[in-house]
């Protein structure tokens, strides 16, 4: 007799950061902002009409779909919104990578890509880094079904000058070309600009990081009308209504706030700073990031011994247990006075 | 030159209701519950402490599926929550028909699950349902590689009797049977107790119907744990944070509510059962609903006509343009008053 477990699809899930319950640790294991989201969020939260979660969303996401298109100066149907960035790369892997030929991302990078690759089939060939832990942009100059490409880059927090994605955008016109920007507001520039210029680019966000609503699950991409398009029917090929009603307006209402975006972010990226000074200060290597963590390594203590001994005095960083990153911590930029206590923590373990 | 065209999945999306904008309508056309979700989630909203948005929320979403398990006196591990029904069917289809022998639902059904066959490739047969719109068990007796069956099924409003689900479960143990139970709490006898006999079965259930959360985005299955565990090892390969904060904490507080959920349902259907006399009075044919809707057709008047003239007074039902739907038309039970104001104007159609 057939037996349904014959027919089950086989899974290898990505493993997110953990998420303690327990209260008064340092949480700087997932990227998330220290900062809350913008003030009017919460003011707008509060006032949140229930009596029409009753009704279903706006299947077209338009409210939130308009903002964004407003605030990065490209028109309605050149955006696509979805619960995470995680959501719109899957939708995004799902609609763009059918051919037979594999898709390209480096062997070093956010690690949900070869999950997606693996659930929905897609071949896939993975360019190592070079030696800094950048990438080679060679390597993307070879027949290929897609590619993606984070910038910056996850877990090593590198920023490759849009010059270099501009070439392989460029070079691989017969491809749709993703890039990840999950970390650009901390300091890179965005490919946005090559949008108009090359119709096989799709450019991601999320408001996990940056916005501070990783609680909120919301991500974007933008790209051609085409692309967005072709998005979109895939989309209402799995589900009419994937953004709820709070996601909706209370992300609309947080994008409308530039001045408070842009003073988070700027704090951030001076917390940055000057903790890759001091943590340089006392033999860490600290590769040069444009995110909101830091990738780091010390030239002694290995890094399973720093983690665990972080771990036990409740501050959470993150640990791969794979080759090439494993003697690496990927720290999250918490506020100054977590940073601190990080760094007063860190000095004891490692002397 | 290759074209990145050519690797693009090519869809033919559901189409869902009419979502209009416009204030001053009676909406009668997607199925939505006419009560607000229970008052505690309104007192909860009001509270939402909005600086933990910056934090992902619990991607094993363990607060709402032990209060799930505890509703429906099963254990944690036996339920999946997602983003609505039409997620959890989505990745349903995508977890266990992966088989080349097609699956099996019938002709005139929920129309997403023939989109998703097609979404991820899966083969599927349609057996008719019988003159009298209600399924022939017998079709579901042939080899097939899975069975999708909504129990009352849509749009026809008909109820199967449970013990005809379980003849369909007990003669296929070698397929998955996905019951879809997204009206089930407007009158029928669910299939949930036969999930301990029959490893094979899964529920699907939805916020959007009987709890007035269709804004909020939450479904969720029940079946035996190894299904749980592989639907949970697809949705972790996809997006680790589907349910963002307010869906998990706001759907919590609903199902604790359970007088204000038996108040609005009962309320729901003695307002069917009555409508259903007075639409029968004036030449309707109605099926017998045990949903919130009614699906009716006129002894004279055509069904798009009907719809067109409801439709320029701002009451808004739902038509299908296919064979043999296309004289019907499916009804939301709405307030007492709005069915009232709806029997006024469609009293002066049809005279």
């Amino acid at each position: 007799m057939s037996d349904w477990r014959d027919n089950i699809r086989k899974t290898e899930p990505y493993v997110p950061g953990e998420q303690p319950q327990e209260g008064n640790i340092i949480k700087l294991n997932t990227n998330e902002n220290p900062y809350p989201p913008a003030p009017a969020v919460a003011k707008l939260a509060a006032g949140i009409d229930t009596d029409r979660l009753r009704l279903y969303p706006d299947p077209d996401v338009r409210l939130l779909s308009a903002e964004l298109a407003r605030y990065h100066g490209v028109r309605d149907e050149q955006v696509f919104v979805g619960v995470g960035s995680d959501d719109v790369l899957a939708m995004s892997f799902l609609t763009f990578f059918n051919s037979d030929v594999p898709i390209l991302f480096p062997d070093i990078t956010y690690s949900f890509y070869i999950v997606w690759a693996g659930l929905f089939g897609i071949p896939c060939r993975m360019p190592a880094v070079k030696e800094d832990y950048s990438i080679d942009i060679n390597d993307y100059m070879q027949e290929n079904g897609g590619i993606v490409i984070a910038n910056p880059n996850a877990p090593t927090s590198l920023y490759e000058p849009v010059e270099n994605i501009e070439k392989i955008v460029k070079a691989n016109q017969g491809s749709v070309v993703i890039i990840d920007e999950a970390y650009i507001d901390f300091g890179g520039e965005s490919a946005l600009k090559l949008i108009d210029t090359y119709d096989n680019i799709l450019i991601v966000r999320t408001f996990s990081k940056s916005r501070s609503m990783a609680g909120m699950r919301i991500g974007y991409a933008i790209g051609n009308e085409e692309l967005i398009c072709a998005l979109k029917g895939v989309k209402l090929s799995y589900n009419s209504y994937t953004m709820n009603m709070p996601s909706i307006i209370l992300g609309t209402e947080s994008v409308k706030d530039e001045a408070y975006f842009k003073a988070t972010t700027d704090k951030i990226i001076k917390t940055r700073e000057r903790i890759t000074g001091e943590l340089r200060d006392v033999g860490f290597k600290v590769l040069d990031s444009h995110t909101n963590f830091l990738f780091i390594s010390h030239k002694d203590v290995p890094a399973l011994k720093i983690f665990e001994e972080l771990k036990k005095q409740k501050i959470y960083v993150r640990y791969f247990n794979k080759p090439r990153l494993d003697n690496y911590l990927r720290v999250t930029v918490g506020t100054d006075e977590e940073m601190d206590e990080f760094m007063k923590v860190l000095r004891d373990i490692i002397m």
